[in-house]
């Protein structure tokens, strides 16, 4: 099943406390496409310029990424710079120049229209709803968004986010969209506004799943000895997420089966930590799905705990207390 | 099994976004008992001035806290003042007033001196030390404590993290004494002191084991709608954890199975949940272990996922993908 993803391609400067890198791969869409083409087709609609290297062009191509929507104009491809502290859970950004991203409009391909999942990285929500227009036939939607937008377009932003099946948010994003403290509340009133699911990206913490249906769900985050870089982890998570539904069989009713969306979260966090191994997408490049799915069986190791809440000793001795579970 | 806590009761006046008090119970001490004692016996050492009420003692006694160890001194009550901001994993202290805390040394009634479990609240390290030495024949002793020590009793700290079985620390606290950014790193340098496990209490976002023989467990938090004030929820963490391995039975070589360890960290999770949903221990007080009970039946629906990394259709079509799981 093939995954359309809209979305920035750029080059990024990055310096962290412990090192620093100029002009390498980024952009939520590079990190996507490497991240999902791991798992099936991926469709990629951006925009870069014409000093982008020949050589990512033939990874992509390498690894089933169709870039029949990839634009490529005269001009300089968009440009990210940004500083990591010693938590890298927090960034600043330092320069960010559009260049030919500027003008960009999504235009999806005849051949793309089939794709039956759809990211919406995190560019303008105008562009997302350009996209939304396009593709109407979706069997799922999945929404990224960011500070900027619910500062700087929130009317926008909210039109799309009543579109769309699945919106993906940090902690932060959903506070400041909901202006809600307590995230439990502010997952309600985004679900509210007609999502089937909301996941919660938490970091180094995991993530939460929240679905119109009652369904909560909190993964464990994989476990770093170092983090080298954490950009485009969440673009890498939803990569995973969907790369993940795409190899799922949906139910008799079109959807996915519950334990599926939470097998695609658990995906995009091991997908994620795999990101924050190296600069761009170095950690991603030599992946292969046996890589994937030894973290995974870490992970079931890692958090899953007796489902008894007793010891069989305490059990017998306090038989008399009533569990109500 | 019966446990034994050193530590504070106290007076606290804290404020919150939403609400205030002046003067309620507080103390690590007070949070631990009232956690602790829903499963065992407690002893409690302890000191408070001639301010104390006798309602609390009598809250005690009705919950078999034994108070044999609880000095009552001339004078005032510990009191301490705090701030919340909107963000509760932080808080500033705004006032301290040691009162006859000041002259305290605890003493180990002879009754008390067959508590197999032993908690060393936050207080600080010289007071620890003194109840290690009284103490020498624990089966399990547990460390908890705080920034100050580690800022202005490193030396004294280090002796007793040499000394106990388990570690309690906040992430902040691993960072701040391992100065390692990463917790994975930080984690193996406080084992490599001698420590059988270290527990990293994550705030909302749950708790880590790291383990000596190289158990690692991610133990999700509850999921709270609303958080009225999150003072005492490390302590009563603590209460959990002690008081559900005060009901479990250790294995034939004296120490606990890992499956128990792991379980009472979960509980530990869920009494801080409790904790955190009133004022003082108010949360704690109506407590019942079916309640308990409850919340970890929901917490293993909320964080297990399929141990299976793909769907059996996906396990079908990629069988020739090497799994090393």
């Amino acid at each position: 099943m093939s995954i359309l993803v809209v979305g920035s391609v750029a080059f990024d400067s990055i310096e962290t406390p412990f090192a620093h890198v100029d002009s390498v791969l980024g952009g939520a869409a590079s990190y996507f496409s490497t991240a999902a083409s791991l798992y099936s087709q991926v469709n990629l609609v951006a925009i870069v310029g014409s000093d982008f290297p020949q050589e990512h062009l033939d990874f992509w191509r390498g690894r089933s990424v169709n870039l029949s929507g990839l634009q490529i104009k005269e001009g300089k491809t968009f440009f990210w710079q940004g500083r990591y502290h010693m938590d890298m859970n927090a960034r600043d950004t330092l320069d960010t120049q559009l260049g030919v991203y500027a003008d960009f409009h999504p235009v999806i391909p005849a051949e793309y229209r089939d794709s039956e999942l759809v990211f919406l990285a995190n560019i303008q929500p105008e562009l997302q709803m350009e996209v939304l227009e396009q593709v109407s036939g979706a069997r799922l939607t999945v929404l990224d968004t960011m500070e900027l937008w619910i500062t700087t377009a929130r009317p926008q932003l909210t039109e799309v986010i009543k579109r769309v099946d699945v919106l993906l948010m940090s902690e932060e994003e959903v506070r400041q969209y909901t202006e809600q403290a307590s995230i439990v509340t502010g997952a309600r009133q985004l679900l509210g506004m007609g999502l089937k699911y909301l996941v919660v990206k938490l970091g180094s913490y995991g993530a939460l799943l929240f679905g119109a249906d009652g369904t909560y769900f909190s993964a464990p985050s994989y476990p770093l000895e170092e983090v080298i870089d954490p950009t485009g982890a969440g673009d890498a998570f939803a990569g995973g997420f969907l790369g993940y539904l795409s190899t799922a069989m949906p139910q008799q009713d079109g959807r996915y089966a519950v334990d599926d969306i939470k097998r695609a979260i658990v995906h995009g966090n091991i997908i994620g930590s795999f990101t924050c191994g190296d600069f761009s997408i170095g950690g991603l490049r030599p992946l292969s799905l046996a890589d994937v799915a030894n973290r995974y069986q870490e992970l079931v190791k890692y958090s899953h705990f007796d489902p008894d809440w007793s010891s069989a000793s305490q059990q017998q001795s306090s038989a008399n207390i009533e569990v109500l579970g």
